[in-house]
């Protein structure tokens, strides 16, 4: 189609990466991209920190579930949704805006804003010839997170994406089919329909692991997902992000 | 740099659209590379409502504060965080899974995935030559939103996208310095220094609407962010999205 279509869905989470670390001006470049996306308001409600520090990625690395590329990779760096900024720019202004910042809906902004930042830095990433891989295992531990990186109220880390020069060739899974995923005019209200096509996406994954493993794995997705949620993760999470300020009422 | 990079940098939100419709083939282009995102434990947590229905977007445009580009436009994407199909999924497996689909953490797992599939559609959109714009206030009036198209449990909508060939040329607003929004290894500490890295951004603003305005119009970025926040807004989102079955524990 063209070469942004092309460098966006060749995306494949890379894994492995070469002991090379990212120049200044690449990670600038990222973080220029990241700042490019669209923000609520104009609310630019997110930071990034850029972790070089060998010892803090190596905590991270245990904290995010021993995840070793997490440490090796030719940069760290860490989306955080932050109302910290707009606290101070309030202070600033000699105003009290806490209950609108405590807000569910402020909350939301702010996660949803550090999201598409993200996703704009990996793309530019990607066209770069570097591989990304996003690290939601940093989930696992964020008060310890916070407390290494010296993370305020207000401010939530999200997720890391790790970025650097691929040392592996990873294959794209298959996705949903467009006619599961997209809706016309409403959200699809058949489920005879809606549990046929994920059926159908459950010979696909199916199929896929089958190639893959020779034969060693076949499970399905709805299979996989079921197995993976029955286990509640990161309960501490709401209790957390209400300690931060946030999500409150 | 590349013409990825020179996409994400080059985004201007559009208002203004000509009267020509997207294609098929651009709608597909489109949710393909949403759905070449990445997804966090292989969840794909959202779905996408395409909206060509024009009484269904016109009411539409009222409910997001009667904003005439959500009718207007060449196509009308609602992005959602999509937990009803892992609920499905999980009958389908004969399990129950609700308690773990009730959480905070899958609740930002699934604002997180539609993020980052929306991104990767506006990027891809203005490629091809179309112009974007969010649509944060669909958020004015969810339970309206998702009345009118039948929206199940389990399924929040967060924002419209809204594409079509731009009939405006606007202009891009200077972001926060890099200095700013970059940490290096750590949270920034001395609040003297934050703040007046917040003054020197209010100076920029504070230019840039001088400059646009002829000087009719020259608020700082702080008073604008403070101006706006001291408003609460949409106070009614966290019952709103604990009845939806979701961020509930």
């Amino acid at each position: 189609m063209n070469s942004v279509i092309d460098t966006i869905t060749g995306h494949r989470s890379v894994r492995k990466f070469k002991d090379m670390d990212l120049s200044n001006e690449q990670v600038e470049k990222i973080v220029q991209a990241a700042q490019s996306a669209s923000t609520s308001s104009f609310m630019q409600a997110y930071s990034i920190i850029g972790v070089t520090d060998k010892e803090k990625k190596k905590k991270l690395s245990l904290l995010a579930g021993n995840q070793s590329y997490v440490e090796n990779n030719g940069h760290l760096f860490i989306f955080c949704a932050d109302l910290h900024r707009h606290f101070t720019a309030a202070e600033m202004e000699g105003k009290d805006i806490s209950a609108s910042l405590e807000t569910t809906e402020k909350f939301m902004v702010s996660v949803i804003d550090a999201s598409l930042a993200a996703q704009n830095a990996s793309i530019a990433a990607e066209s770069m010839g570097l591989g990304i891989c996003y690290i939601g295992g940093l989930r696992n531990n964020l008060p310890e997170v916070c407390a290494l990186l010296n993370i305020p109220e207000r401010v939530i880390p999200l997720f890391a994406l790790v970025v650097g020069y691929p040392d592996q060739h990873t294959e794209k899974k298959p996705r949903i089919a467009f006619n599961h995923i997209y809706h016309k005019n409403e959200y699809k209200q058949d489920m005879d329909i809606y549990k046929k096509e994920l059926e159908e996406y459950n010979q696909v994954i199916s199929a896929y692991y089958q190639e893959r493993t020779g034969n060693q794995r076949s499970d399905t997705w709805t299979a996989q997902m079921v197995g993976m949620l029955e286990g509640k993760s990161r309960l501490y999470m709401n209790e957390f992000i209400k300690k931060k300020k946030m999500d409150l009422r």
